[in-house]
């Protein structure tokens, strides 16, 4: 197969694509033809050595620290145990590394149907954002109809996501972005969008509650977003932490905590166990992916690479002008 | 009746007891004989002003700002609705203020049945501090058996009821406490005693978990102690919040609570709606109560004072040389 092996890190132009050895599935794994990636901030950080990813062991016994997390694609072959797809179904999924590849090889309980509507080569920009943002905003964010969610970076992967979930549980979002790109987050659903280079999102999200303040915070900020967030959070509001873009340490006023009875909820999807992801992944496909089906959530598309010019996205991705995701066509 | 009502803050000298007139039960509510009440680290802020606490109504239609948070005592009469208990019997349990008092009144669901073989004037040094325990470790915390918890405060009254509660529930504690109260602490059924003086509680517990972490924290000191109860937990740990004694302002790296994926919980129980006090206690009643019966649990009584000495009282909680409770006798 072909694959983007990280040999060394650094910036864009350590990532080039080579013939390696392809993985083998297990009893219960799947092996994939990989139609579509996509990509997630995590690797660039994992480019630049800042967030080591697993490796992948080709069946020539060589392991390849592959990035990539997300993925849509075929089914090529099954393991001998695997009974809930077979060799051409379309499948998408959540990788903890591996798919910036033509071929990985992954769970058979991680797989995700296609939904119905969505094509092949686009569902790749699905997985990671929603899973993460249900995960974050539904499973430990508690968000339920009526509520308020306040999303920090709106129209980030994350977020479009985000935005689309809030509105299709029955919730309303307060949503931050800088000015380029509000009336973008305003169409895909936000029910108050916050310029965040002219105006403050505590007193944005405090107005629109009557001062109650909103109930799940979904931050992937972090460093001075935290004592604003506690601000903006109503009594047993949560904070639900998925990334420290801003910087990790923070300031934030435990006496506030407490008497609000708030919590502050650290989470990543990659670093847990696999049993904890097809959690997740089976709740998500009973009780998001049909929302797809009808129309009320859609993938977000900022832009397309083929794999061979993955230096080029990264270096894209990380101007911060994309809305949405950004794709890899793998094969076509 | 006679009570210590708070006509200015500052100094003990502020609390002095005279008559008053009682308040009047409601419909679902049950006028109780105060035989017993007990101290509270909160009372000590509330006499200086710095955490208001409700006001009860005399049926001469005064309201009087009254302190204590918790009693023993008989019931006196009952409101219409009442059906639970009745005149005479021997209850206890939390109030969000009002206890200084010969005379409260509370909701009937509130109350609690005194355990068999717990004297009636002893009892008040349950409530407040084991259903802060038994809420903060067990509902909030998730403690289980074959976990292990991080307690701050061990010679504390919600220390030494913290102590006694991880081992009912089959986890193990590690204790911190300062070098006169060790030896008690391990009395108490610690598993692990740091003395904080000498020994630093991160590099313990990890000793004492395999380099895993705790499961729970329970922690009322703050400040410069969340940074290191962040080392000190485990992958999925839960941080819970009861007070900040050594202050509110803290220091913390995101970037660790999200690879740890850890839970920051701050949590009262004075400030929550009745509703939710009412499911705790009843949650408490069926799961813990049962275990003063068995001897499981026992109530640490440090010194007992006349409520004509409350202002003694106060000076002698303040001194931090108490383990356990100090109680104050209402009526003999």
């Amino acid at each position: 197969m072909h694959a983007v092996v990280l040999d060394s890190y650094g910036g864009p132009e350590v990532l080039g694509v080579r013939d390696v050895s392809a993985p083998q599935p297990g009893p219960e794994e799947v092996l994939v033809d990989v139609v579509a990636t996509a990509l997630n901030r995590g690797d660039l950080l994992q480019r630049e050595g800042k967030y080591p990813g697993p490796s992948v062991l080709g069946v020539d016994g060589v392991a390849y620290e592959i990035p990539g997390m997300e993925f849509a694609g075929r089914v090529a072959s099954v393991g001998t145990r695997v009974s809930s797809v077979a060799p051409g179904d379309q499948v998408m999924g959540i990788v903890g590394g591996g798919s910036y590849a033509s071929q990985l090889v992954t769970h058979e309980r991680l797989l995700l149907p296609v939904p119905g509507g969505v094509p092949l080569a686009d569902a790749a920009a699905i997985p990671e954002v929603f899973i993460t943002a249900f995960d974050a905003l539904v499973l430990q964010g508690g968000l339920t109809a009526g509520r308020w969610a306040l999303v920090h970076g709106g129209a980030s992967g994350v977020g479009t996501a985000a935005i689309q979930l809030v509105r299709a549980v029955g919730a309303s979002s307060i949503v931050t972005t800088s000015t380029a790109k509000v009336e973008r987050c305003g169409r895909l659903g936000a029910d108050v969008v916050v310029d965040y280079t002219t105006e403050d999102f505590v007193a944005v999200s405090k107005g629109a509650t009557a001062g109650r303040g909103v109930d799940v915070v979904l931050d992937m900020v972090g460093g001075s977003y935290l004592p604003r967030n506690v601000s903006a959070a109503a009594a047993q509001g949560r904070i639900v932490q998925i990334g420290v873009m801003g910087g990790g340490p923070a300031e934030v006023n435990l006496g506030v905590v407490l008497m609000k009875r708030l919590q502050i909820i650290g989470t990543t999807l990659r670093n847990r166990p696999v049993e904890e992801k097809i959690a997740v992944c089976r709740r998500f496909a009973t009780e998001v992916l049909p929302r797809f089906e009808r129309g009320e959530l859609a993938p977000v598309i900022d832009r397309r690479f083929p794999l061979a010019e993955i230096a080029a996205a990264h270096a894209y991705l990380a101007q911060n002008t994309s809305v949405g995701k950004v794709l890899i066509d793998v094969q076509g």
